[in-house]
């Protein structure tokens, strides 16, 4: 089979693999759809943070892909040949406090599929059998294998508990724009987005935001602050993981409001914590993936209904081959999700 | 002004009143919109239920209205002539334990708008400034008259907690028809109703249920049950106040789920706790009336929105003059909310 | 080994049977500890819940216990031989929409230990994997014996939210008396406990309530509200099961408050709906059994610490050869918890 | 009467007063126990947030105190003469967002006693209706005095959720001891201490911490580990206020854990948030003040019962004629909690 795979620190190449092997407590999926991620980038470039991953090369890289079972290991139960499944990427251990509080999503042994596994940008999949999530058949391959950001998103927006309520959406790379679509179908009454970028602002205007803010607005406080009263909102989701848009949400939420962290900031970021959480009794949450597996079923009942639209976010699909232009579209900022056929 | 009022338990009359006279924590509103509720109805057939509810003869019928201030006494703040107003119909004390926890909806001395004082099927009514909740100018008078039960249901949905979920709203009268409405806005993926009137099955379906089930169907168990993956829904608002509905509402509940009680049963209710609470871990949520002013603020911004869209439920507007035939249609069952303009 | 069996509806008795096989997801246990429950009667009776449970006779009876792992199966993790083991008596499938919602205990197709499977009123006992909770060396095995119950407890009194709250507990049954310490190491400021022996208030003397109250008194209303400003308790823990118990709960709640209930009426119970659950908004949660393993790592916190006490709850221990001695006393009412040692 | 009164930036002073008057809505209150806070120190020494707090000189210094209700306004409802009042520090306008959501403590325009008003350390205050609390009888003068404190750490203690989980208490200040005292109570199963002075770590250990660590170890992190089975704690109350103190917090919460703010830091603090926050899913809350009057209920019902106990935490009482010993004691580090009679 075809595998994008990372070879050494410099070397990324489509190769020809055999169809990979798997475990008692795994499944084999044929690939179906599979998308770019930020992280793939940072594979591909090999940054610092790759290089402290725990990456053992070579690597076939991806972790967000939708396919059929074609076979699984004998003590997997739950599955069948034929079924459509997505890579829930957290790895849990099944035995520490956390996987034994339900939270196996942040497992104090977390393993990572395609970090300490090998990967979906490849036309066959290894998927341990604990994050191989079934999933309706009328979810599109395509949407399938957005589920992984989308449930992140999704996820962020029902902790903001943004029912009736207005929400700043700050930063929208997919993260961002999967939110403002999840907080569309949980009922926010006030959708704002903020972006440095013209041309992801106009997808988040497609997906119905009340009002797309340029991040470099120097009105942008006083523009949400208007929006709401004069009071803040009631929640922000933190997406754009920058320096500025981190200071910049504490300023634009109301008292007692609730600022989701899901953005991944390169550096340590200085908080003026008196005024910005003791005094305005914020609530900080920070985001790491889905709830396994309440954050699933709750995302396959919105996108089976309709009422979870998250498709204007797919701007370019392409045949694996053509690997290279994805990676070049994703860079260039013309694009949101890349979405690769193997 | 011309005044809609209950003088003896046999004698409902439009009589001519002076405009009244308001004390210093009260507003005098000018009247533009009022709906008939049941309780409307209950107190103009003088039933065991009016004649034990605290009412003095002579008394100004109606409780849900919308309109304009005129006036307002010397201890009031925050409030002008000229803003639009609601009656809020629960007036708290203020000073017991539950209006000092944040619930004086449910105040232990609570007194009720029209019941203890007179009401607003009327050009002018009196509002004790506690429970005169202005409005934002966009929501039109006659939206404005029907937020006292839309407050009701939105508040019985947000206790359902529906985001991503199933739920049944059982009973299609004025509340669970705005329960639907609600579980649409707060993004319920899956919404069942059922009632025994096709006639507000009808109107349900206007307000995009997923699907109608008529009360008398022997396999709506069966087909909540189908809709659900066989295992009941996640939450159900019984909203019919009936034996059956009351019964049924555990049989259409999945394990863990809730179930939020609004309608209002004329009698006991025999439950099988074992087997559709304890075992089931059901939770059962008791809602009366709306938080105070949490669900209103919620409620207002998603008027605005036009997320939570509540019109078709209106099917009469009507002169005050005629209010003998509002009376009319609400007892026929051909009419779901019917409006008065005095 | 020895092992108390019931054999066919009119004969239990105590046996010599081989130590029992376990499979791949198996943990074998010597069992140190074994504690009587009121199921147990209802098994020992052969009565009408237990003819409906799904029993194959011969069964081993007895579910709750504490011992040490001898020996397990190929395919378990994270236990070893030395651990000492607690049953959880559910028994979960691990694939339903509660399993994967964080809800295992209440699974779609629960099993139950001793009732589906041998128990534990033997020297030897297999038990599943998936409900074999080790636990910490310094609980000991007459306490560990206990834990089942008191998990069961804990978790009905974190459901109620007591901290600095007033809570009466209805019913000295073990569960209640539970309730009734585990509402003292969670912080409850008043504990009221009502039951209609005088043996068991005199237990739960011992355990520190701040009222103890004979059901039958007819001023316990009164008592409760004047204990509670006239408003009623903040909680009630219904333990009793009892239909007086259950529609007393009501009237000693406070408007808003919380009603437990883990006890099992034996026949349906008529409820004021409209006065008791609407009006006074009463939130209603059913308990069946212990969060997995959420519940459990808390009760073991607490254990050790020394701040949860339930060893007075105890008031025999015989070794299982006595085991008539110990159904007797359990019927006699002149005991609370009966322990076998095998 | 006597007042300590700051009349110039550097001028402080016993001052002969006439009693002061009340308007319309306020409380005269006989000043029987006042308590000395970090805030009048700042003032005091008015320090570069004393100079922007928008204080009018001259003022009465002092807010946290207990007396009796000698007086009060026209419009004044629940207050008798007579009544044992404490001034809750937070005045909320009763009209903005948060006052009618549940959350005046947080009021949009907050004004603060003793800030925006006359204060306490004298033989009478003024204190407004609206903050006035009457508590019982039962509490002594010298522990009222205490509850604005004692109810910030409560309310802190209650947000980190602690019953049988454990909690690290960073900062051993007044308000830090008071949050071990709230633990306790509210049925942490592992109360850890930590603080820079032997003598605060002192006053931890007599009430009842499980570890007292002085801060400046470099053992403290894996210390915490070593006591929380290598997770880290599942709450942390951060009330020092330090750089450090903060920073810190983050290491010694478990994944998932909740970190709750009190403490006020001079300047702005830099936090690694993808590590500490996102990869941990660190829940972060902010603090400021007591929940009016939800906090006050659970405060007084615990202080009531004997099972929240902090006069471990008065080191020291004074006639209010030697306030100047009372602030060198609390420069001193060798003091807690000062009281003044006066």
């Amino acid at each position: 089979m075809q595998a994008l795979t990372k070879i050494a620190p410099d070397r990324t190449e489509l190769k020809k693999l055999p169809i990979p092997r798997y475990g008692a407590r795994d499944v084999l999926v044929h690939v179906r759809s599979a998308a770019l991620c930020g992280t793939d980038l940072h594979v591909y470039n090999w940054n610092s943070w790759a290089q402290g991953a725990g990456i053992h090369l070579p690597v076939v890289m991806g972790h967000e892909c939708c396919g059929d079972v074609v076979a699984f290991g004998s003590e997997v139960k739950g599955i069948e040949a034929g079924d459509k499944v997505v890579a829930e990427t957290h790895i849990p251990c099944g035995e520490c406090y956390q996987c034994q509080n339900g939270e196996q999503h942040i497992c104090h042994n977390l393993k990572m599929f395609s970090i300490h596994t090998d990967g979906c940008f490849a036309e066959y999949a290894v998927i341990p059998a604990a994050c191989a999530r079934k999933i309706p058949r009328e979810i599109p391959y395509d949407v399938g294998a957005l589920m992984e950001p989308v449930g992140t998103a999704l996820r962020a927006v029902a902790a903001a508990q943004v029912g009736g309520k207005s929400v700043v959406v700050v930063g929208c790379g997919p993260i961002g724009l999967f939110a403002v679509a999840a907080a569309a179908a949980l009922g926010a009454a006030k959708i704002i987005a903020t972006d440095s970028s013209a041309f992801r602002l106009a997808v988040a205007e497609k997906l119905n935001v009340d009002m797309a803010l340029h991040s470099a607005d120097k009105n942008n406080v006083q523009a949400v602050l208007g929006a709401t009263g004069g009071y803040g909102a009631d929640a922000v989701i933190e997406a754009s993981g920058s320096r500025e848009g981190i200071k910049q949400s504490f300023q634009l939420l109301r008292k007692g409001g609730r600022v989701v962290l899901v953005g991944l900031p390169d550096n340590p970021v200085e908080l003026d914590l008196v005024k910005d959480v003791v005094f305005k009794e914020a609530k900080i949450i920070g985001i790491h993936g889905r709830e396994m597996f309440k954050t699933w079923r709750q995302m396959e009942n919105l996108l089976v209904s309709g009422k979870l639209v998250v498709d204007p976010v797919i701007t370019h699909i392409l045949p694996l081959a053509c690997w290279r232009d994805g990676f070049e579209l994703a860079k260039s900022g013309q694009a949101c999700k890349v979405i690769y056929h193997p």
